[in-house]
């Protein structure tokens, strides 16, 4: 194992969540760990908040772990997904045994467009009173997430796949989206049901085990994964992986957390857990499900951070999922 | 009172939600009620799912109740949106004692742009690739959205109002909405805080009393008032008002269920608890509130709908509410 890594802390608890998935990658493998700097921080410094040699040094490498960007979010994570060519957002919402959640039995797969939709988005100013967004949507891009979608259906043993979208309305755009994807899926001989964003978002509460893995829109899956997020008891505990054809980009669903940043009591749970899909994406399955076991074990009965109701700093947690590394 | 009143029943089990709810209203009042159709009956018969003769009924009564369309709900819905001229969708998503809800602490009301966003949408077939859709977003009609955000609020004795946007992407688009609606806020003296759609989605599972009034685009409304309905129990008891400057249409926010239509065992609150905003438009709130009394207290102690897990029928329900209101 020799895999190139960046590690982008960014600002925030990304500076503390990082540095533990970090440590939790160097037990399991060996990997070449290259530091680079985004967010607002850098912005303060030079006037950007993602410097052209960090989206180089992403674009060239095996894979990079991110972790949280505050107001310049969106100026640091839309190109860098750009930047490893990332064409799905991988987000897993699942609850874990000990961890209060209003849907316990959730256990979803988000598989989001990650390239197009109003992301894509050419915006206009035509006039004092309207702007205009002209939303985009490719046959292209929907199949290829489509027989993404396919692979994945296939090495998580699920039935089929949903497809949520909002074609009632958006019926030239969001159709393409489904037809692309339903052509696909049909092709693959996998199984799909439709269901409306709207209509999703309702039955998602009601009962999350009608749904596994549910393929989406960019903004749809943006909005309906964190969601879910909130079925499981927050953001805290959710990985995501950008995944492009040889690069991909791994991070926390979670933000920088300004109010508790730097006081060392941040749960550095989603980013290892976005580690251990970053070692699956380089072929360590393995070490990826030993990360995932031992995370789990220490929600079920380690130490807590406060966020899970305990007092743990994110120290113990790391050193608690380190040992049962061991 | 001799308001005109059109009633357009449409498919599936409005058919039976509208008969309960319009025998709600002709307990409490004295209207003239007029039929008119729309749907996928009429579709089949005419051709058309909304016939001219309806849209210009609806376009010159005081008030219209309106059950559910099937398939053909968009093409019925949003043109009689634009016959009453509605420039707001105003989405009241509580929870009932006695009704088992996720989050029975759930009291909100969502405040929906009902005019543009995606709705208003232009799209095109560019290429046999490529597809686009133009959103659009206008000052004004943000503005006139918060000047009724603002005397809601009023009304409500609500402590002011969240606005929903996904400014950090679209954000001329959304910018241009949230600067609209926070700037008519501060002119009126009501107290604003933005949230980004997607953390919303989150924050509201995780505790719905952070939020009181929340005022959306189109489409954030759309999803984000169906992510509360799964919230509060389903969609059966949330009514719906599409309000205008001198006409309005209400319509309970579920579809046609057609599981269960035919039956005579749907459940007419949410019919009913839209007949009460009617009442509240046409100027008669106290005939409004007591409707809603009469509801709760039925939906608290009186015969069940099997959607809540009992075995009345829609009449059984009616006359229980009936009952109360004597
Ligand atoms: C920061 C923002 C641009 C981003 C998005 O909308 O994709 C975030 O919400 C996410 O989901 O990663
Ligand atoms: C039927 C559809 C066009 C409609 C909408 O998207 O507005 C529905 O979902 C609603 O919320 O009333």
């Amino acid at each position: 194992m020799s895999e190139e890594i960046v590690v982008i802390e960014g600002d925030g608890i990304g500076k503390e969540v990082v540095p533990a998935a970090v440590s939790v990658l160097e037990a399991v493998g060996d990997f070449r760990f290259v530091g680079a700097e985004a967010g607002d921080a850098v912005k303060d410094e030079t006037g950007e908040a993602l410097p052209q040699e960090t989206y180089d040094t992403v674009a060239e490498a095996d894979a990079t772990l991110f972790g949280a960007a505050g107001e310049t979010a969106a100026d640091v994570i839309l190109p860098l997904r750009e930047a490893v060519g990332s064409f799905v957002n991988v987000r897993p919402a699942r609850a874990y045994p000990g961890v209060d959640a209003v849907r316990p039995e959730t256990d979803l797969v988000f598989l989001r467009e990650n390239t197009e939709g109003v992301y894509s988005g050419h915006e206009d100013r035509l006039s004092d009173d309207l702007s205009t967004l002209t939303r985009v949507v490719t046959t292209s891009a929907s199949e290829r997430l489509a027989e993404f979608a396919c692979e994945y259906v296939d090495e998580r043993g699920a039935d089929g796949f949903h497809v949520a979208h909002k074609a009632n309305v958006m019926r030239e755009t969001d159709g393409r989206f489904r037809d692309a994807v339903v052509d696909v899926a049909e092709r693959e001989g996998v199984e799909t049901e439709e269901v409306l964003m709207d209509a999703f978002a309702t039955r998602v509460c009601l009962d999350p085990t009608q749904f596994d893995v549910v393929v989406c829109p960019n903004l749809a899956g943006d909005v309906l994964s964190d969601l879910a997020a909130g079925l499981v008891g927050g953001l805290g505990l959710l990985p995501s992986a950008n995944v492009g054809p040889d690069n991909a980009l791994f991070e926390p669903v979670h933000g920088t957390a300004p109010d508790i940043a730097g006081e060392g009591v941040a749960n550095p749970s989603a980013a290892i857990l976005s580690a251990a899909m970053l070692l699956d994406h380089l072929g360590y399955g393995d070490a990826a499900d030993d990360v995932r076991a031992a995370v789990e074990s220490v929600l079920a009965d380690g130490p807590r951070t406060p966020d899970l109701g305990g007092d743990a700093g994110t120290e113990d947690v790391t050193t608690a999922v380190l040992k049962r590394l061991d």
